[in-house]
């Protein structure tokens, strides 16, 4: 047991690019870890101190790992920079700057462990607004929201399999040009809502097929992408959130099978169990409320929620 | 050889924090890591490629191993986004963080591996000027900076202990009340300048003798030295950049023997090689070189440089 980590070789890679260090330059720098950590040890909250000394381990153990040239470092620095300037109320490029190293998405991971069959998390992303508007079972949540029409439908149950009648279920998309109404240049709302399930759990409405759409790529965070090959693009999805008292509050997406985005989501929030079959439905074919749709295609799909016991 | 890194236990106080964590969960987060990792695969500049890999590796090894809630992530968020508020052209917050996380003195440590017998190097800090004036050896580089006069000599030297004549020596440091010229209210220059060794190698000049100071400390990097009740004080110290052609430039500070700050820099920059005597004269004591200083007294010191074979 060590205070360091770098004593396992983590990739072959970086193994190979390391130059090989003498066991006195080794000594000299696991000296600095030790030292680093132990400036921490006086913190009065224990948390913050087990966060610092870990924080300082990893940050020392990538910097031995990867050999970091001062050249390197000092353009790291100009990185950190340059997020932070662009950063506002309006645009956080920290945390796009998270979730496209996917430290959001283990985060949630972290917190949100494998229960029972209760439905998984995934990212909650930067586009909810609290107070969206009530649409009763079987309404729309478009809200004048462009796209094809589609109808959600499922049910919402506990780990018993017992149905949560009355689970206050928000839902929030983008429109089929990837626009949330936030992004909007008026005040519009559209593309969200909050509904509630009734006494069998169940629950219903209409919104808008899922489409793709890019998180904001005109700064570093989108430069580190283009410098990786990395697209910016977003697999298709419908984001969820569901609170009933007593239960644990789910906050996830469901995502397009098929979509052929899935496997390079920009932010990995893509989870098997989160795809669902939306089947596209020809102009005419009757809708589920008798909705007449004239002339346009529309799609179904059903998403069953299964909420872990509260905590 | 696995992708990560946390399959170590890091402290035993981390791992006592961790909650048991399943197969199944472990399995996910691993997944997780392994997809992220991948989805750098594609970068054409394979360094670019190593350093992201490897940092996505330690953030992750990190969230895991902590088990950060999503407050926790939060906060950093917060904290990061801070830290980018402040920085502007002349306030480097990042920097402070850095530095007081020992990460730019890890980075100085892993690209100035111990040489032979060459001079140990340290932190450059934000407090050097390009185009200090010259002075002769002998001369004062105080240029009216306040403290208590200092009488430095020393000889510039190869590993093979060839004197090295010529060699470019700069010099600075903080007045009496702990502060740089350039964070004077005028345009004043004190306490910097550079000068040329004498044909055997040899350098000699009035400073003052160096006291401590702290880092700025009204950020939120000196809220974090607060709550972990760190100090933001720099042991007493005097810088030096020594360059000569076809050898390694050399950036370091000499520290004050007895000063209680040593063991606790907050940039962590002391090594013990670096600590010198500064002995300190009654007044009337004769100086070196014949110059009145009345009723004052004064200090001396000797620091001999060796420089690395260039690269
Ligand atoms: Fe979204
Ligand atoms: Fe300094």
């Amino acid at each position: 047991m060590t205070l360091d980590d770098t004593t396992t070789p983590a990739t072959a890679a970086a193994a190979a690019y390391a130059a090989p260090v003498s066991a006195e330059q080794r000594a000299r720098e696991e000296e600095l870890v030790a030292r680093v950590v132990a400036s921490f040890d006086g913190a009065e909250d224990e948390r913050l101190r087990i966060l610092l000394q870990s924080a300082v381990r990893h940050l020392h153990a990538f910097v031995r790992e990867v050999r970091l040239t001062e050249a390197e470092w000092a353009a790291g620095i100009d990185f950190l920079t340059a997020v932070g300037h662009l950063t506002d109320e309006r645009r956080q490029e920290f945390i796009l700057l998270s979730d496209t190293l996917g430290v959001s998405m283990q985060t949630i991971t972290v917190n949100n462990e494998a229960h029972g069959d209760a439905t998984e998390a995934t990212v909650f992303g930067p586009f909810f607004v609290e107070d969206a508007p009530h649409v009763e079972l079987g309404g729309d949540i478009a809200g004048g929201a462009s796209g094809q029409p589609c109808w959600v439908e499922g049910a919402v149950r506990d780990t018993t399999g017992a149905p949560v009648a009355g689970a206050r279920i928000e839902v929030w998309e983008a429109d089929e040009d990837g626009f949330y109404d936030v992004q909007y240049d008026d005040d519009r709302t559209a593309g969200r809502a909050h509904l509630f399930s009734d006494d069998d759990g169940g629950f219903r409405f209409w919104a808008v097929t899922p489409t793709p759409y890019p998180i904001p790529h005109d700064g570093p965070v989108g430069r580190m992408l283009a410098a990786t090959g990395r697209s910016p693009m977003r697999a298709s999805h419908l984001h969820f959130m569901v609170t009933a008292p007593g239960l644990r509050t789910l906050v996830t997406h469901i995502f397009v099978r098929g979509d052929e985005l899935l496997a390079s989501d920009s932010v990995f929030g893509v989870r098997d169990s989160l795809v669902k079959d939306f089947e596209e439905q020809p102009a005419g074919t009757p809708t589920p409320d008798g909705r007449d749709l004239g002339e346009r295609t529309w799609a179904r799909t059903r998403f069953d929620v299964v909420l872990a016991p509260g905590g």
